[in-house]
């Protein structure tokens, strides 16, 4: 059985081609003032805001070569990966470009993968910023490319979320297409939510908990919007385990049961409650670093729906802590603790359910 | 064994008269062109802001009279309640008042325990807004109240969040009277969090993401800040199953392992991980409404550390529903679920832990 990395990033050459000549976020630049930093990676407006020494992040060969790619899974053990773009995708495009430019980065992509065959699938892209007509005509477009097996997707949509009903002909062809959403965070949640001190922690507390509930945001509105009542066979691949879904989706259907407004207006009437819509239409990647985060996923959404992931190439080693990486290993070890050892169960999560779900074998 | 309720609020006589006499939040009125509407307790500035039928939330009796506390129990079978102020406790008191009032509110809350003797505990509240030397004399003296056993608390400290260093005297006094802090949400996130159309969603966004994100931040930052390497004794009982806390403590460790500014910093080399201060130091009630989201509560902190409670008296009865809460049978039901029936180990997250862990017997 294979082990499958489904939660793994590249901003492909074509991707960073167009990343180097920009000067607006997001952009990769050697700031002249800081030269021995070398290449920046400025993808927030935050970083962008910020000046000194730490101006965005270091952005290295791991994020754009696909031999680096290719060694990290070696050294690793993982069989096959299915790539995605890093956030944040290609909803900032120009969009008189958008459509073209997402073609280009598509096909970059799947020359990759066709370049090393059966180690090698991945989620597209859309242009989000294009027409709904170009948009619906880029996911047929990628539903023909052979190593393509979905769309990664963060959570604003049309620039309004996830839960715009402009989206419906999107999701309809995507659901006709029967591509898996990778549904990924990017914006976290606004500043103030951390507190006056919240700089004196790095990136901990947006990475730990405004990356999650950003997820969690994204798919209770789309819940809440009825997207998986009116597309019954939509497919969402939830980043990080689900965010906090597993963990909150009982409160989550406390607060509609007893909300005041929601039974006024009856717009959830009949509609399908979140348990359901985890165990079929929702499958959570086993990125959540503890047997207790994974088990809860398990429980939530079934063991036949987990699929391994590192999220490489963020989360690097550690300084002194060898050449394998933490983000790695400590996913692993959970996945073996959540399921009593190196069980059959175990080996669905670190490949047999990606190779099903996403038809590797093909 | 009894069964008991460590989740339970009140709006107590003494603070429902100070209520009635304000006009600006927190406050309880009957608005003159609403009268149909009759009392409404308008705690949220946003809640002010809105105008029309809805402004603030209705407030009966079982906000106030400790007969429908009793009554509540009494149909649910719930032996004692350890009850505490409902959101947003008295930091909003003017500094000069502050103290004074704190007293005159525990002390009503006391008397009512006393007339209830076996059935009602509680759980006093700091007069935040008055000096450092004023709040740890509050702590004092209810360490001397022969009902009180902890201490509620929200997130927001002394105005700037519980990480800041000037609250160590006060943590430093509730060690040492060894009184339990209930750690409760009550700002949620800020509302751009929750994307346009969240007005479509009545209060679950806010209520069912935005509260246990509150916990979840408020925690993470004690322990970033090191509060629980400097009070190893201070224990900790947080609301709804910990926010979050038990299923992204795994994405925590790693972000904190992975920050390169904590490695420069150094400000936590040597600290307590959070899996040692769930294990040690914090508390769970078991309102998470959902067995999946118990049984990792209980596989974070310990079946030894989680407390039943309903959260009283807000989720009433749905219409149509009969006499029992929802919100209170779905986590009776969880419990029982999430430890293999009414087991040894159900009963002691139904009671006995709360018997142990708060000296309900004594």
């Amino acid at each position: 059985m294979p082990t499958v990395d489904v939660h793994t990033h590249m901003y492909p050459p074509a991707l960073m081609r167009i990343l180097r000549s920009r000067d607006k976020v997001p952009y990769v630049k050697t700031f002249p003032d800081q030269k021995e930093a070398g290449d920046r990676l400025v993808i927030l407006p935050a970083e962008e805001a910020s000046t000194g020494t730490s101006r965005g992040r270091p952005i290295g060969p791991e994020y754009y070569e696909v031999k680096e790619k290719i060694a990290f899974m070696d050294l690793h053990a993982i069989d096959i990966s299915v790539v995605s773009l890093a956030n944040p995708w290609l909803d900032w495009l120009p969009a008189s470009e958008a459509a073209s430019t997402a073609k280009v980065v598509n096909d970059d992509v799947e020359a990759m993968c066709e370049a090393h065959p059966g180690r090698l699938y991945h989620f597209g892209t859309l242009p989000l910023s294009a027409s709904a007509e170009d948009v619906v005509a880029e996911v047929k477009r990628l539903k023909g490319l052979k190593f393509c097996r979905g769309i990664v997707m963060g959570t604003s949509g049309l620039r309004s979320g996830l839960d715009d009903a402009q989206l419906d002909p999107i999701w309809k062809a995507i659901e006709e297409a029967e591509l898996l959403v990778f549904l990924h965070p990017h914006y976290g949640l606004p500043g103030e939510a951390y507190g006056a001190r919240s700089g004196d922690y790095g990136h901990v507390l947006a990475l730990a908990m405004g990356f999650p509930l950003e997820t969690t945001i994204a798919v209770t509105r789309m819940l809440l919007s009825g997207v998986f009542d009116r597309f019954r066979g939509l497919n969402v691949l939830l980043a990080h385990s689900g965010g906090t879904l597993p963990f909150l989706a009982g409160r989550i259907e406390s607060c509609i049961a007893h909300d005041s407004h929601m039974k006024e207006t009856g717009a959830l009437d009949g509609r399908r409650d979140v348990w359901d819509v985890l165990k079929k239409n929702i499958y959570l990647d086993a990125v959540i670093y503890s047997k207790v985060g994974l088990r809860a996923a398990i429980d939530a959404s079934g063991e036949d729906r987990l699929m391994f992931g590192t999220d490489h190439p963020f989360f690097p080693p550690l300084e002194g802590g060898g050449k394998e990486w933490l983000s790695v290993t400590s996913n692993d070890r959970a996945v073996k603790e959540a399921m009593s050892g190196d069980t059959q169960g175990a080996k669905d999560i670190m490949g047999g359910n990606a190779v099903r779900i996403l038809r590797l074998d093909g």
